[in-house]
């Protein structure tokens, strides 16, 4: 298999420009697909981008609003940003996943959380998905507050009875975690630990050097249909449920305000959902967990990667209420739900409809990146497609 | 917001005397729905009472077979008046909940639960939800026959991998730690401690004065559409089943003897379904949990408090065929089945219809006693929407 | 109730011959409803063999290729086989379930498996439904090979954390524990301690001087509707998921290949699959673990069926993507999916449709053996079906 992507992706059937970038021989039924999703609905548009054994295949954009270069707020994505931290550190033996969360920060203990181990939190069993009292966006943003307060929550469910999406807590977690293993933040750990030195294009909190790059995240444009069916979802439940609680719902709603499009936000480094990148950024950050790519040597070991990309946690969500699958902090795939890559792959979609994934089943790892929020949010369903689509060109080439 | 509930209730427009009682200003609609389900079923009556802040604002009983001063069975709303005992044994810390059970029940140590704790037992997940061979209901009344043949039984799964209601057995779990720790049984516990000095209007063994009170549960009129759903649910098991076996299916059936109106079983004091009260009583006992109720300092930490109402069970229950959510013995909501309140509310249903909920989020209690057995049984749907009403013109008010 | 079962079955209404064998007085309905099953379908032909209170009181086979001394592979029926050998190392305490599988296997304790104790291997839960890079059928085939490559293998989930079938594993986890234990492989132990002395006509390792009374398991003849159901299957998944990889997809299809119908397999001894038997075997096996057989005491006593038959999962299984039940090994019934007997019955189903169960509630135990593998696979309804129809002669005969 060549990787040569300098040949420009032209479909003629789509339209000069409607999608842009290159792709590797094999793989133009990506492209392909891309800009039939792009010709079907005009207010899409989109980034993707692929490696296989650690080399670019695909990155393309496509839509009226798709740039080549331009990073956009990418939500919960922001999550296995992280988590590529966390497992480097749980790699490196400086933290250890069946030691007490208490053991790196003593204040943990409070609110019967003594015992509860670095293994239960970061798989989203320690019963603490949200804050109550409930903060505003500000507080949300201010590491040191939410540490404090997360510190002092009982858990809602005694921990390991049961998991739930800690949506906007499990950025605090690792950042608390990271802070006190290393000293610096996770944003900075990430930035000249891995993103800076292998060419990373994705941010935890937003340099202001990157700011002219940054584009803001289009709101949803559901049909009536998908409103009314939104509207009897578990995320838009009323703030006295436990659903409610864990989105803060009580205070502010933090997905209608579209946080990453405010710069203050983008600056504060929340590694819940505050970061910022591309599809190439994502990509390339998952390629490098498992592969080996332009010289530079794999991240993360297949012991660690077997590690963080375990099953920790699986079936009825308690905050979702739907059925999820959690490693360490990174989301799995679901054969009913999240179609995103074989069994062994192991990433993070953002509500926005982003997505980064690492598949080592596959040798393979991408990034989507959707401009305008998917609905009803998470994982896009087309990002989803144009994967299946990518794993189905690879079978063939490898056959 | 005031509490006078000196102003009669009286709505002009579903007849007099149809719902009679007091309601506090601001909280006409819970009165005037009680009207409405009334005046939409001749069958149908009903005590309703709530406070908030500790405050007594409902306070009404509507239907041809309501009265202001009845009382009648509760029947597993009774676990819920038990569990406010160990509640307070567990405030006391003189229950341990991360001790094994036969640290105070050594002959609990049999049939391989020696390392139980506490926790497992008082969450429905020791895996001892009914008693094989099967027993009558005369042995059922018999603390002392139950006890011994509890602590002989295996666990029909291994203690902690599933959960199940317990439903004839959690009170002779609970009834026997208060015996064990305190000396006094469950039901002198409660009357000495608890619903003397407070005045609380429920019985966990009905003493002989409070007959004269006594009104019998009215059977089930369902409707022939209602009858045929009712075969099919897991309640109507056979006997050769896991929820045949816990609700002893084999040898009797409980529920359909209407066992609490029956003087000799209300006189045994069974703690999983023999208590009686009234809507006042359940109101207030769950009230004086949360807060300080006519001088009297509450009865429960908001630790005690968040111990007992921390789910320490989801999910598909291996007794009821449906989802369930435990605490300490006390039900929580779910927000596909039992909306009975906030995610911090704590309470406990019976399978005549009647609910009993502290709801700490609202600062309210309530009680609700239908007089006739609900249809299918468990948390009266209606009861559910009045309390519904009930938050809706609390958040008026305090919006 | 008499035992007699010298008296051929006659039913006049399906034809001479359609059915044959015996019944004692009060199981017609059992021979009659094989009939009726046998006349309607003109493909399907079985075995089916009762005990009650350890006597046989059905033994009858019916259809154009049953045969009354033949025997066939049964697939996963062979792990009830084995489980039986285990229970039996439980009962002499030879082996321990809450001992590490590395106190008796040290190798298991690679990949993150040094703690996971018997309790967790043998109850679907240890995480290692399979094996990667997956294996060839002669590698299946290889107990040593088997065995060192399951020891090297990370588990797939968190051990504990989740249940899912070891369909193609679970068999190598039991031979090893047995080897390492006793010293004998599992077929050997099961030869000279239980099959030859009980006369039961089940073979882990089908012996040479067997081979004459072997049939081929015919081939599954599903209707175009069942055949597109069957397509979406979880069984059907592709070899990049956790069901695919279970069941070894990427390299071969167990199930595809009628493994039992190769000599070589069938000599091979492999106990999650590979074993062959007749409906009279089986029925034996179960009725001597819980009665005594002629004159033969049981196998197992109360504790131990109690041990092996407790439930330890429950719930979706991370592999067949349905709800299962089990105890040690052994399935468990389930009131929505497997209805094969009473909340205390034990055993395991085939993929070609064989069953074979002990049921202490009821004191019966029978052996069912379809000879064409059944539509979708498991337990065969029609299996399920007699036995219904059993345990009804039985309660009619009891009350």
């Amino acid at each position: 298999m060549t990787t040569d992507i300098t040949r420009p992706v032209g479909h003629p059937e789509t339209g000069a420009g409607a999608v842009q970038g290159f792709v590797a021989p094999g793989f133009e039924a990506v492209s392909r697909q891309l800009a039939h999703i792009v010709a079907g609905d005009d207010g899409y548009s989109a980034q993707f981008c692929a490696y296989t054994d650690g080399k670019k295949v695909i990155d393309i954009w496509g839509g009226p609003d798709a740039e080549e270069d331009s990073i956009q707020g990418v939500f919960s994505a922001t999550k296995g940003v992280a988590a590529v931290c966390v497992a480097l550190l749980l790699q490196r033996e400086l933290l250890l996943l069946d030691k007490p969360m208490s053991h790196y920060w003593p204040e943990f203990a409070q609110g019967g959380k003594a015992s509860v181990t670095v293994r239960t939190a970061l798989s989203h069993r320690a019963g603490v998905p949200g804050i109550e009292p409930q903060i505003t966006q500000d507080q949300l943003m201010d590491h040191e507050y939410m540490a404090a307060r997360l510190a002092a929550q009982t858990p809602h469910w005694y921990p390991g009875a049961a998991h739930g999406y800690h949506g906007l807590t499990i950025g605090t977690l690792m950042d608390e975690l990271v802070r006190r293993v290393d000293g610096r933040t996770v944003d900075r750990f990430f930035r000249e630990e891995i993103g800076d030195p292998r060419g990373i294009d994705v941010f935890i909190a937003t340099p202001e050097d990157q700011e002219p790059r940054v584009r803001d995240v289009l709101p949803q444009r559901p049909t009536p249909e998908q409103a009314a069916a939104m509207k009897g979802s578990p995320l838009r439940q009323d703030g006295d449920t436990l659903s409610g609680m864990a989105f803060n719902k009580a205070v502010t709603d933090p997905l209608a305000e579209l946080m990453p499009n405010v710069r203050r936000y983008r600056a504060a480094g929340q590694s819940s959902a505050g970061g910022v990148g591309s599809a190439r950024g994502l990509a390339r950050l998952y390629a490098s967990c498992i592969s080996e790519v332009d010289g530079m040597s794999r991240l993360l070991s297949p012991e660690t990667v077997a590690t963080v990309s375990q099953i920790h946690a699986a079936g009825p969500d308690m905050v979702l209420g739907l059925p999820t699958r959690f490693g360490i902090v990174f989301q799995k795939p679901d054969p009913d739900r999240l179609r995103w890559g074989s069994h062994t792959s192991f990433g993070h979609d953002g509500a926005g409809g982003a997505i980064g994934v690492a598949d080592p089943w596959h040798s393979l790892a991408y990034g989507y990146v959707p401009r305008r929020m998917s609905v009803p949010g998470g994982a896009d369903e087309r990002g989803m497609d144009l994967a299946r689509t990518l794993r189905q060109c690879l079978a063939e080439q490898r056959a």
